[in-house]
């Protein structure tokens, strides 16, 4: 059998752009202006565009695996990008504009950007990174209202610039496609490479029913940033299919996605838990006229109680998880047919789990005695394979998180239930060690949230001189609203062992953030370092 | 970018029978035996007796590449063959039990097939077949009441001979996984072949929401024979989603098949028009309760008046179309949400249109002018270009139904609608020339269906004089209905051309099928080839 007996078609993003521009062409694509005006165009103009802006980077002598970098907000012209870049042969490098300046520099340079498209609201910012981005050979600024300074050029002059003639190059699947950069909560910012194959199968996967179930009946919200993880691939998703997009621009406040939701009738949106605490406290001041069925995807811990409140109010939110190195979607959270109709507070925990892989993904939660038995009891580390999720980062940093046969170490330690479905109960490094026995923050963290004065809090481990390192809790209280530490402790009391209740809380105005919403323990960690304990 | 920045991961059958083993294990896997008792099994224990089948495979000297066939109904053994020769490396080769022998012969020596799976119950018809099979060293028979005669093997005690020791090879995603011949409505059989590759991506795009919208929460039950193309993938789909399955075994009477949709749950059954009548006829004399919102897919052709007739029943009629070269979905037939809403009338008939590629495929219809436009009336044939589509026959015959940039020439006359529905009108074959002009014999075939008196009708040419051909009508009435000539040519006449009209019309007790369901026109050709015209 030396000839291929089955077609061979590539699996490359030229399958989804040619859908985009034929069959599916006339399906919407509304973005949020920084003016707050929405401007409407089709995937059929969006990839007619994206083929121009692919020409016009190869006739800027774009090559072949060139990192070009986005610096935008989520609209139709960085969907263009996403689109346009892949098809010159080039890779689309998102860069994650709520990082400090000389991070974003870093970054650039570390991907070696050779060009970068840049919002015209956010050229401030820009002019923070260039200096210390010396490999940008060019920079475009897109939603231009005036000509931009020389060198720089505008958008739309660069598409109206393109020949038609400009031949693209041939994509095979396992091209490079795009890069993020993780977060970084520790370390150095490490490059991931998706490719073309990568990114395909990604696409296939979430959009399965028992998956995100993305169809040509939704609209589609990616509250969730373009420069974070591809926006968990859902702008790729919804083009497949043919969903219709409605991208919230530079507005995430409650109100303004709101009135997105309602007069687009979104279907699914998606963000961190962060958005949904104040979509939830708006939707409690006003209903709204919201789609029926409303989903939203939400990411990086979903605590039971959000999903509650949720379904109170009529939308039901999914919790799924991932991260930069899994493309993301690594683990999905959906009561399984067998588990339906159990009492709600068996239901409600489940859904709070992370949940279970999606075909082609495999998981595994082991620790030094091996795989961890499926009590949700039994920690381990949460050890990912899939055809989406890295092989190594770009420079080759730190191979130890890869084990030898093949898996990718998450750092998140887990349980299993008996179900099946993943928790992350936290990070290795959040882990809290008293007196030789392990505490779980996060899981003290989603106890805590049930508390209705609770708006967010943080549990991290502070040095005590006979424990090694006690619990200490951050809270912050919702408005107007009051709770005492004693009142917190009695709260959670009967859920834990007593030696796992934080033995300190204090009260703050807010908890310290990275840029995707993650909470910085590391910055906590540093200010209650010398906290004195009674 | 020398070094792989994403895990290879091959696509290849091992991806879905290691989640049918270990997450979805517990999933039901029900079949009917030939003495209407029903057996129930899961997933876990069908994965594992596939892999002690791959493994006594391996040990009885299968070797890479090697043919292995089954001549079976559909039951979980079945799904066994499909999991389990695959992962021994073999090739599944499928044998049409409703052939002739010698042609089951033909094609079994074809194809190399060095050992068959036979049903206890089909060994008269093996006994038939073996004399002209000599290639085949071993059979093993399935499904045993009493030891086989020697050298024949039991199917039990060859899974229990397997050892754990022997190795499995390592597979491609390349590799070849089944194999499957053509009904061959003209000319030989030809052997079409799959592999593992193409197979894992049409079961991903099958069970989009957009396609057949196969979920966990889905019982599935595959009425279309695991003999034809694969059961359309459906047995795959499933077990990659965690479906349960339900099996007919050798009943396929509505009777049999409405019990099992109705105590089984059943919420997508799979079968051509054929089974669907009977189904309907029986449902209109005994209403049963069936799951809520079970959809039927039909593939080969699904008349607007059947839609009708199941939508009035309270079920809901899909309408799919593929061949044997393309695995075989490659149109669906939904309306999409800009379309919803519409007349009844242009709902039912776009949904009687084959429908739109899924994400992967590509379609075009070309006639001699190019490609088609979308009027709905220009024809054109239909080709097609996707990762599960044949890139040839497995002995290279007839490269010509390949186009020069990689289309496979499906030799179907199609129209496509303004919102880009295809609708086949005719095979090229049964095309009907009559003064210069061609008549679509399957576009009267779907009008006359609309008639309550008729059961089945075929519309072939018949050579004429003056025409060259015109079209008969050979009809098959309802039991207990009348209809006279006029009266059906009256039924028909505002929805053609005058010159369209059948000249003809003859009242036959059946139409002569092949062993797939579609109808033999070849043969009533020659029956009515001496017509003689008023």
């Amino acid at each position: 059998m030396s000839e291929a007996t089955m077609m061979s078609v590539p699996l490359t993003l030229e399958r989804i752009v040619e859908r985009a521009a034929g069959r599916l062409g006339h399906v919407e694509v509304v973005s949020r202006r920084p003016d707050r005006s929405l401007h409407r165009t089709t995937y059929g103009k969006v990839a007619e565009r994206a083929r121009r802006l692919a020409r016009a980077l190869v006739a800027a002598g774009v090559k072949k695996g060139d990192r070009v970098g986005t610096l935008m907000w989520n609209h139709a012209e960085h969907l263009e990008a996403y689109f346009g870049i892949p098809l010159a042969g080039a890779v689309l490098h998102t860069l994650n504009l709520r990082l400090h300046p000389d991070e974003i520099a870093y970054i650039a340079s570390d991907a070696g950007d050779v060009l970068v498209l840049v919002d015209e609201v956010l050229l401030p910012l820009w002019e923070k990174v260039a200096p210390r981005a010396s490999g940008v050979r060019q920079v475009i600024v897109v939603g231009a209202s005036k000509p931009p300074a020389a060198p720089m050029l505008d958008y739309e002059a660069f598409l109206a610039g393109a020949d038609d003639a400009t031949p693209l190059p041939t994509l095979d699947e396992n091209d490079a496609l795009g890069s993020c950069y993780t977060s970084g909560t520790t370390g150095r910012p490490k490059g991931v490479i998706y490719t073309h194959r990568s990114t395909l199968l990604h696409t296939l996967v979430t959009a399965l029913p028992d998956s995100l179930d993305v169809s040509r009946d939704d609209t589609l919200l990616p509250v969730v940033p373009m420069f974070h993880v591809n926006a968990w691939g859902l702008p790729y998703a919804a083009a497949m299919v043919g969903a219709k997009l409605v991208f919230p621009g530079p507005h995430l406040d409650p109100t303004s996605l709101l009135e997105l939701m309602e007069g687009e009738q979104v279907t699914i949106a998606a963000g961190v838990p962060t958005i949904w605490l104040g979509i939830r406290d708006a939707l409690e001041k006003q209903p709204r006229k919201l789609a029926s069925g409303v989903r939203m995807v939400v990411g990086g811990g979903g605590a039971e109680q959000l999903i509650r409140d949720f379904d109170r109010l009529g939308l039901r939110l999914i919790h799924a998880w991932g991260m930069t190195e899994t493309s993301p979607v690594g683990l999905v959270s959906r009561v399984p047919p067998e588990l339906a109709g159990k009492p709600d507070d068996f239901t409600y925990q489940l859904r709070a789990r992370q949940g279970v892989p999606p075909p082609l993904v495999e998981v595994r939660v082991r620790n030094e005695a091996g795989e961890v038995p499926g009590d949700a009891r039994t920690s381990g580390e949460l050890q990912v394979r899939a055809p989406w999720v890295a092989a190594r980062y770009a420079d080759g940093a730190t191979p130890e998180r890869w084990t030898d046969d093949g898996f990718f170490r998450t750092g998140d330690v887990a349980t299993v239930c008996p179900h099946g479905f993943v928790a992350l109960t936290d990070r290795v490094a959040d882990l809290i060690k008293s007196g030789g026995e392990w505490i779980a923050s996060q899981q003290l963290e989603s106890a805590l949230m049930a508390h209705p004065a609770v708006q967010e809090v943080a549990v991290i481990g502070v040095p005590h001189p006979k424990w090694s390192e006690r619990p200490l809790a951050v809270v912050v209280l919702r408005q107007g609203q009051q709770a005492s530490p004693d009142e917190l402790r009695t709260f959670v009391a009967d859920k834990f062992a007593k030696f796992w209740l934080p033995d300190a809380f204090v009260f703050a105005e807010s908890i310290p953030r990275t840029s995707t919403g993650k909470m910085k323990k590391t910055d906590l960690r540093a200010q209650y370092k010398d906290w004195a304990w009674a």
